[in-house]
């Protein structure tokens, strides 16, 4: 990740995986349109039907078509049988420098209050955000996609706010939204089990350049048209049911602490379903300990030394109480 | 699924899976040829050799481009461990407008007594079953194609009947036949995991356009050279070793009925391997309760309110008396 | 297998896997070059990073084409959440044709002693391993691959020596390599569950015709930088954590002879971790009883009778001792 020319285009890499959305949409059962300013709307789970596949799709269209990403029988949770499986070719560049949620978006006055966060390649080319200076990303495509999870299209001021941020045309934008309640909404949040892993070993000031490979899978977690609920589910498939094994270079000291800081029941905040912590803290989301966020159990193997370390645990008990409560 | 321009072509999408088959013939081991009034006949599994691998394209073939398919470890079977894995982007049209096998095929006398059901995307564009009309689905595809679970290609009388009954030229037309014997027949008939449950779901008069998606699994059955052991064996995977996930709109009480109706074990013949049960009706399959045709375990999820329901359960001694028998 | 007309080209179906690992280069993070007489070298592990991926791909690229390889959710190690899973069309011609690593290379002196093992395609369009009467197969691609697990690129000599072995032009040769010690090295090693299996069914002396279809799965051994450790963990994930399914014609009484004679504790070395044998015969390869180079569990179905037989059993002990030693 020295220079831009060694690493791949996030940006590129996706726009044929968009391209295949928007060919599929009438099996998919999604809705493409023209929005404001000429740009592409796509709704995943608005309006439109959407599907657990079509969350598959968007998963790997948010890692920036570095990721492998595939539903199977889930191994760890018997009452739940499938789940979301996330490989990824660079999980610096594909989970941080594209899918993670890291581009809050609000309309202004005029826009009724329309908010959403932003994930998929489009934030690597606007790159303005702190994250981008530690991990040494940035793209340069002249197509931009953003996967929003939320259930209105945005307004023509954030068209016009991305066009300008990213230097793509308004027409070569594209912009996929599917609420969290819906089925491809619900999947694609889930699909963040390893990005939430790469966002908490960045968080713990672990070298982001030491990462080399991983993989996670968390299980399906059931839609709810409740937002908190459904929110809390997708948070709750991965801090309690989900699983990662990391790859990293240097000492084996350093991997054996991530690992055992980097499950979530390191954190003060574990133990609940999160829409409980969230009512706990009257729904004030920076009040919740942001190390509650990541898999419940994870695995890290120190290729220099060839030792690996493990900690946390699938707590099938919680996945139960979330998804059925 | 209120006009057929919203809908998918199942023939147009399973069109390029069938050219694929053909093209690979060589390495999937299946002998492709012209057989009467210029159709194509693709043997998979009568004289042709085929393979596990086959049997798993023609699944994704019979669902009308609509599955995606996929063999995985078995999470249930340790002593089987493999199983097919089924996802559907539209489970009513994949699996009742495509998949099911439900086009009754009977030679004239001077067929001597050929017979075969038909499965796969020329049903819809047929479309006289009744099924049809609950569905309502047809397709206008100018190819068809017909899954054939038998080991003896259609007589031309068959291949006359079914261009007229779809208004395909006989040499748009392709016939794809295994018996239920070989690897690729006994692969595609536990891929019917999904479709199974979905024609339970309409036997029981659930609503059909409430059901959303679905994602279903089960064993591989080990395949037999007796016909009715190989029969016995592929139902037993998905009566005994199936599991399935339904997501549906509509009233979450209807969602725990149709949990508590679907799997097999709510049948009065549930308890013996099928062929057991075949045997004890002296051969009359209409004399089977047909509610025994279901997955052994199933999840609904009432995505309306988010409640899930579950139901039935992985037998693995009779998937291993059965398998083994 | 009768003549080479009927038999798929391994060559022919590897060179489309080896041209997208090239035109992917950036994103799979695999260095391409042009080597000694102007053949192609891809660095998949040695100075480049590779990835889990590549090595899932080098899979597919050794088995000719033939395989489908993808990486699981483990059914059976819990604290190595992944495993890499093989399909074979062909088990013999993608396995024992193509996959095992059967060409012996060596370097002259100028070469500085190198030496590696050949696996993949290009072993088929030279054929002259004994094992080729065996199977009754050859090929007669214009491209030829081989996969090279090792460091470093191979020297102008051994270009040359395998130019003029299997009649492809230098410039229409590509040489993988990675070393054990890689991401994408210990992938592919474990990816040969399969290929483990078939040669010891032709050690066995098992008719090779006889073998059907077969599925595999094994898990990811952690890398090591030490060789040793490296090289023993990739086969105890095959020995005590490698699950294979083989279909075979024939007597059911021969499929249950192989099924008991084909797990790795038929062996009289069985119960270490590998590295601990190779130490305990002084690093005599050829010391070490090659009935142990087998997977820990097999089924094998007798698809003329109908009648499956299993042995063996996945040791987890022995496979955490072997990873986290």
């Amino acid at each position: 990740m020295n220079s831009k020319r060694e690493t791949p285009s996030v940006g590129r890499l996706a726009q044929p995986l968009v391209d295949a959305l928007i060919h599929e949409a009438r099996e998919l059962r999604i809705a493409v349109s023209t929005g404001p300013l000429g740009c592409r709307l796509i709704d995943a789970g608005a309006s439109a039907m959407g599907s657990i596949e079509v969350g598959r799709r968007l998963t790997e269209i948010c890692m920036g078509g570095l990721g492998r990403v595939s539903i199977v029988a889930s191994p760890t949770t018997p009452r739940w049988p499938f789940a979301i499986q996330v490989g990824a070719l660079d999980p610096v560049v594909a989970c941080l420098g594209s899918q993670y949620a890291g581009w809050s978006l609000a309309g202004g006055e005029e826009d009724g209050g329309w908010f959403a966060l932003g994930s998929g390649p489009a934030r690597a080319t606007y790159a303005k955000e702190s994250l981008y200076q530690d991990i040494a990303y940035s793209d340069d495509a002249e197509t931009g996609v953003l996967v929003l999870e939320t259930g209105a299209p945005p307004p023509e001021s954030i068209v016009r706010m991305v066009s300008e941020a990213t230097g793509c045309r308004p027409g070569a934008l594209t912009f996929i939204y599917a609420p969290t309640q819906s089925l491809a909404g619900a999947t694609q949040v889930v699909g963040r089990v390893l990005e939430v892993a790469m966002h908490k070993v960045h968080a713990l000031h672990f070298p982001m350049d030491r990462i080399l490979d991983g993989l996670g899978v968390a299980p399906l977690s059931p839609p709810s048209p409740d937002f908190m609920t459904a929110m809390g589910r997708t948070n709750d498939a991965i801090i309690y049911g989900g699983r990662v094994h990391l790859y990293v270079s240097g000492p084996a000291d350093d991997a054996r602490d991530l690992a055992e800081r980097l499950p979530s029941r390191s954190s003060r905040d574990f133990g609940s379903p999160f829409a409980e912590v969230f009512a706990r803290f009257n729904g004030d989301f920076y009040a919740i300990d942001s190390m509650l966020f990541s898999p419940a159990e994870v695995v890290v193997t120190a290729v220099e030394s060839g030792k690996s370390f493990r900690a946390g645990a699938i707590d099938t008990s919680l996945v139960d109480a979330s998804f059925d409560g």
